[in-house]
């Protein structure tokens, strides 16, 4: 505390300019975050903090930076997101999302924490001093998510929780999902109360949730919840104490129906954030990152003011941060964006701790980090595979069976029961109806199990896809017309040590290699972003249409998104907790 | 923790109707402050928490309350105050407050940290569950508030800081005063770096600072500022980051001012919070308490769901405390005031924790608080005092001296220099001109030391007022037309261990006991009151009419607020934190 003692002390001399500034930003107009004026005037900045605001007196810094004129506000803050979605390292990532504006990520990596558990997490996400935008863990309170219903390669149990939610960057417990405070399962209850006495929040996610469930939801201390689709759904969220962040994501676009809804029913909107949660390269780069929701929603009708609030100074209040992030005050972090005016939300220059790290749309310094070696080698297939082990066995000649079936741009998807024709004691897809052939293959090494379903959704007309990005356990998943390409995919993903991969007709049409953990590349973002775009070309030459199809392939395992997810041991009745029969019955 | 895991799962069973709630209160109209509406519906409560809004299903409960159609609010939350300048107990206090709807406290009690130091604070402030309002602890900064230039009982420093920011109650750094920013002093900024690390806020006291050093306090990392008496002052503090409250206390009556301005200016008051920092019981009875800040803002213009607001979410949220406070949502603390309408601020009947505590304003169960006995004994004079002690010798016919120049109805003076005669080698006051006599007596029994001073505004025409209450060192303030019943008075303050006494002609005119810390009486409220009515009334057969005499003699002696202090020292130049000599020159 010496040291802090000693740069504070030279923070407070150049906050009255008895020593020299590291940083003087003049000629800019300031957005105030607190009385949402805009002023014209200048940032002092030392040891990467604001020391002054518009001082009185002549300020001598090491470099003067001409704001020409520009508004200066806060960084933009994604108050929740998955890295490892974004299939990109945080350094990679970095490059994309920075020039955007966006200087804070609130981060709940449960992916790889569901692959590498406590080592994995702290091996992504500790010693990022150095990155470009600051980063602040989530600690994934899921993992496993579904435990007796899925393998997982970590565990993080009431005891390894406690430990991280003690870390200096750890803001609270990760989203925590109904059925865990419904159930009243002991092992995430005491989870809550841990982050509580550290004097963390607890992240939501309410999905699907009435009123009454609502109710025992938030009595058990959750904070948030990023899952309001329709208004009323986040109307009701906040009426019962959970702030709400509004998600605009690659697959989940719920900004539009959100803002609209608050517009319209003036809502106040000092409770709410904004995240990304999962949102692919290729959508950032086009489109934006939080700077897309901020932009959106004053194309949309509201103050700039507000929605430039809602990215900053309440997400930084949210996690109880505000005294560092989230305004341009004294005692804050110089993480400053300048752009042209107030419905423009496209940065010209973005500092992170006083540092000019992105000019005109581009970062300036490039970004590489570097991982354990272990971290690249976590796909393991207990036993070779063969192509009868993707198929349901049945007798008779016809099958009743579960169809998860899913919804165009949502990650939630419906029961549908149909009957499909069982063909040499084998239960058929049916191409024609868009029922198609599901698996997943756990990839720990730990037991080889291997749960199989039907989905539709995909189109797939030929061939198969398979990913080891596959919500939260993160086996390997494939959906397909038949069992041998999706054996071929696999065994693709295998090679690769995780990774995208489509197969047609007994060869391999395409892949992407995601060796760190086997979700993430190490490859610089355009580079990730060229590949991504073209397997997704090579994918529509077997039918499917999906923008993001390997996106919508990873949720499909997820045990914790209703209504239906598969697992390595099986299909999961998500609201029930429990796994059901694939087949109900024959005839 | 297993206990609370016990507890949570009770309150969820009874959020989701599986168990018998504990109370239900229905037929109301619920203030919903995150959304800003109001909409009929009930609450259901467990363990002293909300676990249920309005719940859709048939709520049983041991207790069922008719809200009878009246409005639900949060309990009203005071975010500064020293109890002790009450003089009464906490128990004491309750009688008076809670009727009026305070059902949370942030108390900083640097006056018995100043007497009896962490013994003594704990002594006050621990163990307090039974009281029918929260009291969460600011940790006071400043004991002493002016090293070296006065004598204190107690002295909390770093380290003593340091440990009490870890308790439980603990939620701030109490009130740190501008000096010591500004000079760097290093001790006090360990205190505020503490605060940061145990995730605490730091409460300011920005008294009288300009743009450019609230810069520099800001800078230190402080949080909020309660001395704002022009709108602008408020306006400048938020806009550097720092929360504004508004005050309405006895003395400083700031609130009509400030919430103009706030009116007139359209001020978002999201970041705005109340607090009384010093109210006699008197007033309090007469007015209110916070809900007089809530009703005059109202009063004023106010839209009435912002002014409880202020009162309520935006408060814990300040304090981090809005998982537990400020809101009628689930998992909160069921403090809860029913009201006739949203612009009647008077409950009709308080909850805390889910019991009715008051009712019609009156308390429904008697408060009995118990002291250890030490805290009985803290007034020991040095040595035998005679009326020469009380004089200021000096040659020549006349001296130029320093006048403190009380401001009616502001805790801030003026330093005025003043000719006045010498007579039999002793400067004279002068009754004409209401110059007179001021000394303040070290009563820690440490060195005995006296301060001597003139002051002007308190009109005595004859006699001596005495207070052992005296900001913040709380020695022996005494003022008086003569050394004689200066003596007297200060004598009499021995005998009874404390209190205020008005003393003339030789004779004792009327006096009240406060023995505990010298501070507060263990007397019930009403007795409190009328013992100081009929001293007030008794001070004005003296000539002073001010309306708290013996609180505008306790804070004379501030050596934090400008411009000038008196301490057993001296006199003390607050802005330079330094003594300054009484007498400037004689002729």
């Amino acid at each position: 505390m010496n040291k802090r003692l000693e740069q504070l002390k030279q923070e407070l001399k150049a906050s009255s300019g008895k020593e020299m500034a590291d940083l003087y930003i003049y000629n800019i107009r300031i957005l105030d975050v607190y009385t949402e004026e805009i002023r014209s005037g200048s940032l002092v900045i030392r040891n990467g903090r604001i020391v002054a605001v518009s001082p009185g007196w002549e300020v001598q810094a090491r470099v003067r930076y001409d704001g020409l004129g520009m508004i200066a506000i806060p960084g933009f803050m994604d108050s929740h997101i998955h890295i490892e979605t974004t299939l990109l390292t945080p350094e990679a990532l970095a490059t994309v999302i920075v020039p955007w504006g966006t200087t804070t990520l609130f981060v709940d990596a449960m992916e790889i924490a569901n692959v590498a558990g406590i080592q994995g997490l702290n091996d992504l996400l500790r010693d990022k001093d150095d990155l470009p935008f600051r980063l602040f863990m989530e600690v994934p309170s899921r993992v496993p998510t579904a435990p007796g219903l899925e393998t997982t390669g970590g565990v993080l149990g009431v005891e390894e929780v406690s430990i991280l939610l003690k870390e200096s960057n750890a803001v609270s417990l990760g989203e925590l999902d109904p059925p865990k405070v419904l159930n009243l399962m002991d092992d995430y209850l005491m989870k809550t109360l841990s982050a509580r006495e550290e004097g963390r929040i607890c992240n939501g996610h309410a999905i699907g949730l009435g009123w009454d469930d609502l109710n025992t939801y938030a009595a058990a201390g959750l904070s948030d919840d990023h899952e309001s689709v329709e208004y009323q759904e986040l109307k009701d969220r906040l009426s019962l104490g959970l702030r709400a962040l509004i998600r605009e994501g690659s697959s989940e676009r719920n900004l539009d129906t959100l803002i609209r809804g608050i517009l319209e029913d003036k809502l106040p909107t000092e409770d709410l954030l904004f995240c990304t949660d999962d949102k692919h390269v290729n959508d950032i780069v086009r489109e934006g990152h939080i700077s897309y929701n901020v932009q959106r929603s004053i194309d949309l009708g509201m103050n700039p003011v507000k929605a430039v609030k809602i990215a900053t100074i309440n997400t930084a209040r949210h996690f109880r941060l505000d005294h560092e992030l989230g305004s341009l005050t004294p005692g804050r972090f110089a993480d400053i964006l300048l752009v042209p005016d107030m419905n423009t939300m496209k940065p010209e220059a973005v500092f992170k701790g006083g540092k000019l790290v992105a000019e005109k749309g581009k970062i300036l310094q490039e970004q590489k980090g570097s991982y354990p070696d272990y971290l690249n080698h976590t796909v393991t297939l207990q036993r070779d595979l063969s192509a009868g082990d993707f198929t349901t066995n049945a007798e008779g000649e016809r099958a009743l069976v579960r169809v998860i079936d899913l919804i165009p741009d949502q990650i939630i998807n419906k029961e549908k029961q149909e009957w499909l024709p069982i063909l040499a004691g084998k239960v058929s897809p049916d191409i024609s109806r868009d029922i198609l052939m599901l698996s997943v293959v756990e990839r720990y090494g730990k037991n080889g199990q291997l749960g199989s379903g039907f989905v539709r959704g995909f189109r797939l007309v030929q061939g198969a896809l398979a990913s080891s990005v596959s919500h939260d356990h993160h086996n390997i998943v494939v959906v397909g017309t038949n069992p041998e390409d999706m054996l071929l995919a696999v065994q693709e993903l295998e090679r690769m040590q995780g990774g995208f991969a489509a197969a047609c007709d007994g060869k391999i049409l395409d892949s992407i290699a995601l060796p760190i953990g086997g979700l993430m590349s190490p490859d610089p973002a355009e580079i990730v972003m060229n590949n991504m775009n073209r397997v997704n070309e090579a994918v529509k030459q077997l039918g499917c249409t999906m923008a993001s199809p390997f996106m919508s392939l990873s949720f499909i395992s997820l045990p914790t998104v209703p209504e239906l997810g598969l697992t390595d041991l099986g299909l999961v009745d998500v609201l029930k907790h429990c796994l059901v029969p694939l087949v109900i019955k024959t005839e």
